[in-house]
């Protein structure tokens, strides 16, 4: 599911409702119509819309009763600032994800995983403490990434600053898209959403500058 | 402003392709009207929103023409699973970011503040540098709160197998409650959205499992 249709999704104050309401339990129809004091015809069309865009699934319990619960992992994250407006949606990454191939970030969780074998009993007590520590964790990752943010919103303006002529906040955008490696000006046409001859243009003023090259029809950052 | 705010304003496709626009150059109405294929009055209106909430401001030029852009950094996060709807916005943390205050994250940028002395002149090179490491590190920042949030999904459900009587989502929830610190069963409850009662009912079953022990009105994990 992309951002645009789960924030489509999320704009709406009832749906959001009935999502923090399935995250604590499944409920059916009328559960959450009394909880939310929304006609339930209003709220099987919410949990349509949920359903259709897999947020949400639904099974029916001996009773002939149809319980609805959220079946999906999902991240939302949108920065907003002079400089950008990103969103971006993602799937929880796997247990097995490499931190060495991670560049500036190290992460030091003592008992991330109690007892990789399902069977293993584990106490309670084990999984509040790594209950605790990934909390902790998810909040200086917060924190950080906020702190990253006003960094890179700090930076794109000193580049605006140098770079008067043109379109400096472009020309940001332009050498940020370099940032994770070479590009071709259609594919940072597609970043920017700017046109590709705009693009071309930063480019050529970026290379006069020498901060980019060309290598046949790609460019990249001058080390 | 609060993430229903936010998640409200950002629902509507129109007013993100505005801030996206934003985002790149300040903008009038007209431009914005002709790039989007929207009525100036539809576009006045959504900027009408935009600017009551803090978002989009506006100057007018020499010409006294009125241009319109972001006014603000602003950071939101959506976390969707099974056991879990979790908004959160903020507001960039400042470049003085203890990170010696976190006990599980540690970040390696190097020259993250080119030249701390605005007046200092700094090249665009060195910028350039600072923003692609910068970029890394918000993707790595971003994988890593993928890799949290699908850890705390997993083991919240081993929590919830563990409890089987009562709610063992709001179990988890309580106990995740508590990992920031001692809470009251009133300020338990605010943060779970269930009753005071209830929170109270899990508490108690904790307490038989000596996961969790009452210090006057406050409640704190055992260690």
């Amino acid at each position: 599911m992309d951002s645009a249709e789960l924030l489509d999704l999320l704009g709406n104050a009832n749906r959001r409702r009935i999502l923090r309401l399935l995250a604590r339990k499944p409920c059916y129809v009328t559960e959450i119509s009394e909880y939310l004091g929304v006609s339930p015809k209003a709220v099987i069309d919410h949990l349509r819309k949920l359903e259709e865009a897999g947020l949400v699934e639904s099974r029916t319990d001996e009773r002939r009763r149809k319980y609805f619960s959220i079946s999906r992992n999902l991240r939302l994250e949108v920065n907003v600032s002079p400089y950008e407006f990103g969103t971006k949606s993602a799937y929880p990454a796997s247990k097995g994800l490499d931190m060495t191939a991670c560049r500036y970030l190290s992460l030091e969780v003592g008992h991330v995983d109690p007892g990789d074998d399902e069977d293993e009993q584990v106490d309670l007590g084990t999984l509040a403490d790594t209950l605790q520590e990934l909390e902790q964790l998810e909040n200086e990752l917060s924190l950080a990434q906020r702190w990253v943010q006003g960094r890179l919103s700090d930076v794109r303006e000193r580049v605006a600053d140098l770079l008067d002529d043109g379109d400096p906040r472009l020309a940001a955008d332009v050498l940020a898209g370099l940032a994770d490696g070479s590009a071709t000006a259609p594919q940072l046409s597609r970043r920017t959403e700017a046109p590709t001859e705009v693009v071309e243009d930063v480019l050529t003023t970026l290379a006069e500058e020498d901060l980019v090259e060309r290598e046949g029809d790609r460019w990249r950052l001058v080390d």
